[in-house]
């Protein structure tokens, strides 16, 4: 594992989109999953930027979303419309480059992935409760490739899900469990705020254990972990 | 450059099937070019064993012609006619595994290997002359890309293409040029016996030129050289 | 995790003695970590074999111990006696590249590897318990590195070693842990034979637990698992 | 070849200082030649306040000078006095971490970099000759390794050198050539200004050729070059 501890939010935010830039600048094919979400949000104003003063060859990259929630009556789910929004809508992605999982596709989707050559690079954030992608407590196992979990309406995860969107939950979520992250080349985790200081403390020091997913991710040979310095204010 | 001196015929086969091998059952999409040729048979029965006596996931490899010669009247080039003889077929590639670079295509073929996520492995020989895949003395150039080579009745050429084959050598001969191959993730020559004594001096140990084409592949920093005693026996 | 089940042992053997072969003539510095003991025996006489066929640079590999176990009253402990005997010795291994692990220097190891620029290879075998390297179910924990094992003369561990040497067990065990092992750039697992069926399936295919430490091998992304059929039996 | 082409000096130093804080921080040993010299200047600012804002362990790079020129009557040369005042001691690098070239050792320093595993990374600019390193026009070929030049008080390349320093050149200059420079892990090569315009234009697009040295690297396969709008503007 890679540790950097930045003084603020800007420089995480400047060297994650650098490090993005340099995988999708690769003049080959190259597989990128990138996390939507709050994290991220300057990384990709800064990539934004950059792909605005930087000329190349930005047609080489294919994006793939890396879990799904289903929402009642709507085409796409939750992940996908946020990615939308978020990064493959400003930042000018085709269509033809973006990789769908669905709840209809998953079951193929590790075969997917490897006939596509692989994931290149996987940009993900950690949950205050230890998730990673859709891998949450009591619901990941380390062996699980890409699967599903249904959403039951009294659950938890349905409550979290319907407060993160003005659509009604649908009957399931998707995701890249931890055999399909850990098969990536490579892997960048980010984190900010004191909010995360505690499970960030957890992930990176305390056991490995299924109850915080995101632990399994330092077994990886080429994890880089940004952090501010709120987020590592835990870390001895 | 490493370089691998071997007793024997035998041996350098052995070592090459394995490394062609262990590429193959990567698990994720590789990308291949093998060359065709007499350099190569003992390499193909071993591989042809190993496939038979090792189970593995055989789908995800994806093999490129690195030249192709056009023949009159004929819907294949002797290149790819070769390749069927003496790999595909006997190694029971399929058709949907094959990547076929023709006459045709082969100005849209540098794109196509990028947006294929590149070549992992070529594995080739070298001629008396100094040439590898296609690339002759006199007619490639270090810059190339893929590119095409018009065959002229009269030239040596095409009198060498006459004397491969009963069929009436075609108009052209396209061939990944020394750009292309330098672009691969990795990179295997292999020579055996005292013909080839003489060009493997000047290639290896000679001055870098475009007279002895082969002289560019020791700058590539993955580039793995296999020769039995006879070949590298004008090395100091 | 790249899976090759092989028809027998000497096809095992071959494939894993070039695997070593390929990345010791790296024509820079390399790190090989190999096990000691009965799986890999007719891997290193292959590999002794090819190194009198092959001629290469050998004097840039340098050679981790992953484990050892302290004896009374010897200068080197259980492993280290095994690989000079069964690798070293036979393969002509100079001193000045035997890097050597001990119950002295074990906290500082990680450091140490960091500094030599990282494991390049590690080949290692299981136990019928799920063991690689030093970590047996009860004692090892997938967040450790480098650690140390006290030897209790009443435990099974004492007993285990007691029944392989004519020496007395020391004092204590220390091993590459989990985190060390998949820092590594390459992993390679080799098993043979029926006794050996039912833990690979457990570590192969079974959840992903401490109790069965060789499961964790699985999340490394350049793993390769080779097995004959009869270690392989019980996969589905 | 990778190519970007940034707007402006301030994006393209930001880039490459991202590109080598990334490889600095590699959680284990690795290898770095980082040119001294005009056009860097603001990326090693820029470094320096990523090292004041970034907390990660520095002491597990090293830093390779690629060239010397020797001065009569003083201990170090032109380029390790450039490095010392404009990289080393700026941003703290300690003694130990740097690895110096010189006209002594110069023979010995392909195997002395092969035994520290390699470069992983070298930061070059390029001349408006086309050298790169000391690779000079007349003065290199493509198959040497870190060699030697004479330098004679007649010749150009000693006035060149009288007027980049108060000090009087020696006798010689040593350099990592491009053979020892191809067989790094990867290239970062750096122009701005509309100066290096038509250098670049014929070392990107022009034929390659030992008049232009520069031309050779971009046929290693992980060459990124970084170029303002100004550098490009003759390229098409």
């Amino acid at each position: 594992m890679k540790l950097l501890v930045t003084q603020n939010y800007e420089t995480l935010s400047q060297i994650t989109a650098d490090i993005i830039l340099m995988k999708w600048s690769e003049n080959r094919r190259v597989n990128l999953a990138l996390t939507a979400g709050a994290s991220p949000k300057r990384v990709y104003e800064i990539l934004g930027e950059r792909l605005n003063q930087v000329g190349f060859d930005q047609s080489l990259a294919h994006f793939y979303n890396f879990d799904e929630i289903t929402l009642k009556n709507q085409e796409l789910g939750l992940t996908m419309q946020a990615l939308i929004d978020e990064l493959y809508q400003p930042l000018g992605i085709k269509k033809e480059n973006i990789e769908i999982l669905t709840a209809k596709n998953y079951q193929e989707y590790d075969k997917k992935i490897a006939q596509d050559a692989g994931l290149d690079l996987v940009l993900m954030g950690i949950g205050e409760d230890g998730h990673f992608c859709g891998n949450m407590p009591q619901f990941t196992s380390f062996e699980y490739g890409v699967y599903r979990v249904p959403l039951e309406p009294e659950g938890e995860l349905y409550r979290l899900i319907e407060s993160a969107t003005p659509h009604t939950p649908g009957d399931e979520m998707v995701t890249f469990g931890p055999q399909t992250i850990m098969s990536a080349k490579e892997l960048v985790l980010i984190a900010t705020g004191e909010k995360k200081a505690e499970i960030i403390k957890q992930a990176l020091s305390g056991p490995i254990i299924e109850d915080v997913p995101a632990s399994i991710l330092r077994l990886h040979p080429n994890l880089t972990v940004i952090l501010d310095e709120a987020a590592a204010s835990q870390l001895k």
